[in-house]
C-alpha cells in the first residue's frame, strides 16, 4: 500500500476528526482529567491504554451522531468519554482473560502491572463511565450504553464457549461478534443521537450504522490475525490461531475442508497441538478455498447496510464523512 | 455464645426481614430472573455466589430506607437487586485478585470456573446492575451508586498499596475501608431513600447510617480473620494474615510494638516469611496490648454514629429495627 492509498484509506476518519476537532479535544481533556482525579496507579494504567490509541473511533461516532443534529454541547462529549472508558475497560479485562502480551504494538497492562491491577483498573474505568453518563442526565442514553455493556460480557462468554470449535455455525459466530463488538459501535452512535434529541427513527438509523460497521470491523480484525491485511492493531500475528479462537475464516474453511483438512483443524484448533508450519498450512487452506475473499465480501455486505442506514440521518456533510469512514474499512481489507 | 444470645444478636435483621418480606422476595425473584435471562454459565456463577448468602444485608438496607417513606413499589426493589449485583461483582473480582479459594464456607467461583469466567461474570453483574438502575429512571439514585462503584475500585487499589505495610496510618486505613466497604453501605441506604422521594436531609441521614455501619462491619471482618469472633463469613482463618493484609488490629499492634515485636511484623507481614506458630504469636501480641478491645471500641463509636443518623428519619418502627441491626454487630464482636 503506497502513501497515497494510505491517505485515501483514512480520508473519512480524518475529515470527521477535522470537523469535530474541538469536541474531540474536549473528550481527550475529559478523559485525562477523570484519570488524573483518580489514584496515580489507575491513572497510569488508563493513560497507557488510552494514549496508545490515537483513533478514538467510538467516541468519534458518538460526536458525529450528535453533530447530525448540530449538538456540539457538553453532553455528547461526556458520552464520548464514557464510550472510550467502556471500550478501554473491556480491553483491559480481555487481555487478562486471553493472557495477551501485546496490544496496539505495546506491552499489555497485565504484563506491565499484573492481572490484579488490570482487573481493578478495568472496573474503575467502567464505573467511571457511568459517572460520566449520569452527568448527562439522559436515562435513555444511559440505557443504551448499559445494555451494550451487558451484551459485551455475554458476547465474551459466548466467545469462550465457541473457542476451539471450528464447526461453530456462522449464526453463532455473528451472535458473538454482534454482542462483543458491534453492540458498542451501535450504542456509541445511538447514545450520541439520543442526547442530541433525535427521534426514534434517527436512533434506529444511528444504531444501524454503528452496529453494521462494528460487524465489519470485527471480521477485518479476524482477518488481521493472518496478516492478510496491514496490521494496524499491533497484535501479535497468529494470536487468535494459537488460542484456537473461532473466527470467520476458520468457520468458512472448516465448512469446505475435506476430511484430511478437517483433521488438521481438529489437531491445531481443538487440541491446540500446533507445529511450526501449521500457521502457514492454515493460510494455504484459506487460499485454496478463497476464504479471505469470502470474508471480504461479508465485510462489504455489512458496510453497505451500514451506509444505507444513514439515509435517515439529516446532515449531508457528516454523512459523507461517515460513508467514507465505512468504505475505508473495505479498502483496508483489499 | 449461647442460643439466646445468638437469637438476640440477629433480632434486628430478622425483624427487618419480616417487615420487608414481600419486597425481599420480589428482590430475590428479580435477581433470579435477570440471571436466568443471561447465558447459562453466567447464571450458574451468579447463583453460586448469590444463593450462598442468605443475608442480603445491603438490599435490605435499600428497602428499609424506601420503607421509611412508605415506598414499597417496584423501584426500591430494582435498586435493591442492583445493589446485590454490584456487591456480588466486587466479590467475584476480589477473589480473583486475592487468589481466594473459600468464601462464605464455599469454594470460590475462581476455583470452580477459573479466573476468566469469574472476571467476565463480575463484569456482567456490574453491567446488569446499571440496567436495573436505569429502569427506575432515577438519575440521582444512579449517581449515588455509580459514585460508590468508582470508590470501591479506588479503595481496592489503595488496599493493595497499603498491603504488607503495618506502619500504615489509621487515617489511610479508614480511607481504604471507607471506599471499599462503607461507600456501598452508604449508597445502598441513600439510593433507597432517594427513589422514595426523600429530601436532602434524609438522604444525608440514610447515607450516614449506612456508611458508619459499613465501617463497623469492615472492622469486625478484620477481627474475624483472627477467630476472635464467631466466623460467620466462612473465610479461611488467617487468610488476611497470610497475605500480609493491613487490617486495623495489625496497625494498632504495630504502633505499640517494641523493636523485637516490630521485627516480627516485618518478617511475617512485610516479607511474608511466616512459620507455623506465627499466627498464634501475632494473637499473643494482640492480647498483650489489648488490641481486640480497642478495635471493638472503634466499632462501637461507628455504630453509635450510625444510630445517631437515624434521628432525621421518620419511621419509628423501621428505625428501631435498624438500631437493633446496628447494635447486633457489636454483640457479634463481644
Amino acid at each position: 500500500m503506497n502513501e497515497l492509498n494510505t491517505k485515501n484509506s483514512e480520508k473519512g476518519i480524518l475529515q470527521l476528526r477535522q470537523v469535530l476537532e474541538k469536541s474531540l479535544e474536549a473528550v481527550n481533556q475529559e478523559i485525562i482529567s477523570r484519570l488524573n482525579k483518580s489514584i496515580p496507579l489507575i491513572s497510569d494504567i488508563g493513560k497507557h491504554l488510552i494514549n496508545a490509541s490515537g483513533k478514538r473511533l467510538r467516541p468519534l461516532l458518538t460526536l458525529a451522531m450528535a453533530a447530525q443534529l448540530n449538538d456540539y454541547s457538553k453532553n455528547p462529549i461526556l458520552l464520548a468519554a464514557a464510550v472510550e472508558f467502556i471500550h478501554t475497560a473491556t480491553l483491559l479485562h480481555d487481555d487478562v482473560v486471553d493472557e495477551s502480551n501485546l496490544r496496539r504494538g505495546k506491552k499489555t497492562a497485565n504484563i506491565i502491572w499484573g492481572n490484579e491491577f488490570s482487573i481493578l483498573a478495568g472496573d474503575f474505568l467502567f464505573a467511571q463511565s457511568f459517572e460520566l453518563m449520569v452527568e448527562t442526565k439522559s436515562i435513555k442514553a444511559l440505557s443504551s450504553l448499559a445494555s451494550a455493556s451487558c451484551k459485551i460480557t455475554q458476547g465474551e462468554f459466548q466467545q469462550m464457549q465457541i473457542a476451539n470449535k471450528p464447526e461453530t455455525s456462522q449464526e453463532d459466530y455473528f451472535e458473538v461478534i454482534g454482542k462483543k463488538t458491534a453492540e458498542l459501535f451501535g450504542a456509541s452512535c445511538k447514545s450520541g443521537i439520543i442526547v442530541a434529541g433525535g427521534n426514534i427513527k434517527q436512533q434506529k438509523a444511528a444504531y444501524g450504522y454503528g452496529f453494521n460497521l462494528g460487524l465489519a470491523f470485527q471480521i477485518i480484525d479476524d482477518l488481521m490475525d493472518f496478516n492478510n491485511l496491514p496490521n494496524k492493531m499491533g497484535k501479535n500475528l497468529g494470536d487468535d490461531f494459537k488460542l484456537g479462537k473461532t473466527t470467520l475464516p476458520v468457520i468458512l474453511a472448516w465448512q469446505k475442508s475435506n476430511p484430511r483438512e478437517k483433521k488438521f483443524w481438529i489437531k491445531t484448533l481443538k487440541e491446540l497441538n500446533q507445529e511450526d508450519d501449521d500457521f502457514n498450512n492454515a493460510i494455504d487452506i484459506f487460499n485454496k478455498y478463497n476464504i479471505f475473499n469470502e470474508c471480504k465480501k461479508k465485510t462489504e455486505e455489512y458496510i453497505s447496510m451500514s451506509i444505507k442506514s444513514l439515509d435517515e440521518l439529516p446532515n449531508r456533510e457528516i454523512n459523507n464523512h461517515l460513508i467514507n469512514l465505512a468504505n475505508e474499512s473495505i479498502e483496508r481489507s483489499k
